[in-house]
């Protein structure tokens, strides 16, 4: 039996067994083998309903009843929530709103100053999605911190009296590698420095735990393995023990406690909400509120075990498959430092991704020599896996 | 003749005059007579089946694809291109995204970066809207100045050689006075400092002329007057000779000149589009571009005149149909000084506005005693005009 046989065999019976396969009917798919859920998460079935009600009813004929009557106002802490129980959060902890980089900005300037005074110095992931680390160099220039550039490995001992502290990101976008995040967060918090972790590439794809393991503050993307749609507000997590001290950056008037009071003074609302702005962004807060009830009696821990399923089934279709030395697999193979990517190196990966796109397996390319692979285990099969390795080996022939 | 039937006269040849009468064809409106538009604009015809090919379509079939083949990526600048023409901006100088709120945080810290470094105070229009005193707070602590908020009629005395840069709001939420951009604008720059102006009330209600009067910074949100929907992103302006120096503080990787580069150092780009953040907001972003369209062959003179002509009938009717006292008018009566909406104060004001909207006449409440109507004069008719004044007689007896 040839390698391509013996591996359509076992991913058919893998698709068999898998108990989240038919999640897979909460997205709209065609038969392309999208494995770029890490960048922009597939559409859930229920969403343009969802949307259309929303624009013609609650926008065109509520208009500005809607605020109350729809549920608008109570939008970003009611979706915090929501997305609370998918990253370990007990509930009150989590608002949605503004960018990523936004929310990195309220986070690192917060934790700045909930840090002793004496403290002057943000450790920063070297590692990370450049925006990250563009942000940290504004937040340390403007509340007069210094800032320096580790990798996630390097932390324990870059830590010293003087961090305030260390933004990282869980799972690294290039590599996929997947950081410890309860040994780093403890051994940033017993220095008396404050852990910020940029969960993008890990919330919706593994367990994050943040209150289990004593994260002080948080952001992630929602349009990634949560798949709110492109550009979907992201959220910030302030844990419940550091609401009160929670200064933020941005006060606008949706952080106030009283809204609608309009007095000058600012003083901030209780709890998550704190970490609100301005006028929530309904239309997209609102498509994002539908696209999470795909979650709906989905455990983490059960997405989590069919992503390790998937990821070890391509790399052994592709260690099959391919030439060894045509591609440098850039995942560490170990399960506890692997997100849910797979990042393959090779001279040539822009045209090769041009070519595997151009035959309906969708990945992406990161300059300079890097295919992308993202697996979204609510609605990627082993099927699926065993023709992307195999379509990836004609291309790379 | 009575009053009612003598103005209700009237408001039939000032409708069948009106040139501007058949946009209202471009929303979709009941016969409810909708006076909050200076709140959450009234939904235009087009956009439900343009939102819904951005879900179904561009998310749902192309996903990933669209950020170059939907024009994802351009939106921003491309959008910001269409609001132009509406506040007197050459194109290139405006992108759109993120909240009013945090537009005003990257341009107030930006013009204090402009100014001379030993210019240490920045003033701000103490009758605005609270968030934007909030965040010139923020912005004044990071960068280390002290605020003064003073009246927009105050700021020609207030100004001197510490003042780095002034906030103004050019028509004021709260009443609908309308102030004198191109006066204290022209003040501002005669002592060296920067003019940021916040339009929430005037973009796509008045002529702006940012270009022609100097206008440094602007902010403003396109959820009122622009019929974006509700929350949708606020545009930022940049006036062209100072785009090379826009420092922002929130210099995310979308206002990177080589954004997919993914480069550990922050290099801005060139021109408006450095006030870009992260990723943007393609469902809002979107449907505003759709709603933008109902100023195709619309002169902003014209919805002006339009805007006058209703609020003085307004104010025409309320003062034959009213007892003298009952309500006092907070707007203006010089044309020049008013923007797009009428305040009346009356001590029952909050009961008096839930009785109008149960009668179908939509303004707002304003605490602690203002009643709110915001006319639109794209959909906005002089009948509708007389039913309101004839209506609020009848909830004042």
């Amino acid at each position: 039996m040839s390698e391509t046989t013996l591996r359509a065999e076992k991913a058919g019976k893998l698709d068999e067994a898998d108990e989240l396969a038919a999640l897979r009917e909460r997205f709209v798919l065609d038969d392309v083998v999208y494995l770029d859920g890490n960048s922009l998460g597939a559409l859930p079935a229920n969403v343009p309903d969802r949307v259309a009600d929303v624009v013609r009813r609650q926008w065109g004929e509520l208009r500005i009843r809607s605020w109350d009557e729809s549920g608008w106002w109570t939008a970003p802490e009611r979706i915090g929530d929501r997305i609370a129980p998918l990253v370990g959060a007990a509930p009150g902890q989590i608002v949605v709103g503004d960018s990523t980089s936004v929310n990195v900005f309220k986070a690192l300037v917060a934790a700045v100053r909930m840090a002793d005074g004496s403290r002057d110095e943000i450790l920063v992931d070297a590692t990370t999605f450049p925006t990250d680390g563009y942000i940290a160099e504004s937040a340390a220039r403007l509340t007069g911190r210094t800032l320096r550039a580790v990798t996630p490995a390097e932390v324990p001992q870059a830590l010293g009296e003087r961090t305030a502290a260390v933004l990282l990101n869980h799972v690294d976008y290039r590599t996929g590698r997947l950081h410890d995040l309860p040994a780093l967060t403890a051994a940033i918090r017993a220095r008396g420095a404050l852990a910020v972790w940029d969960l993008c590439h890990s919330a919706g794809a593994l367990p994050v735990g943040l209150d289990e393991h004593g994260v002080d503050l948080a952001v992630g993307c929602t349009y990634k393995y949560l798949n709110g749609g492109p550009g979907s507000p992201a959220f910030l997590y302030v844990r419940r023990e550091h609401q009160d001290r929670f200064d933020s950056p941005l006060p606008g008037w949706n952080s106030h406690a009283e809204p609608f009071g309009m007095t000058p003074a600012y003083t901030p609302a209780p709890g998550a909400l704190r970490g609100r702005v301005g006028t929530p962004d309904i239309l997209s807060l609102l498509a994002l509120e539908a696209a999470l009830e795909v979650w709906d009696g989905v455990s983490v821990d059960a997405v989590r075990a069919k992503s390790l399923a998937l990821t070890d089934f391509f790399l052994e279709c592709v260690e099959a498959y391919t030439e060894p030395g045509r591609v440098e697999c850039l995942t560490p193979a170990r399960h506890e430092e692997r997100g849910s990517q797979i990042a393959l190196r090779c001279p040539d990966a822009g045209e090769v991704m041009k070519r595997l796109i151009a035959r309906g397996v969708v990945g992406d390319f990161r300059s300079p020599d890097v295919l992308r692979f993202g697996f979204t285990p609510l609605y990627v099969g082993f099927r699926d896996v065993e023709r992307a390795a195999r379509i990836l080996r004609d291309e790379l022939l």
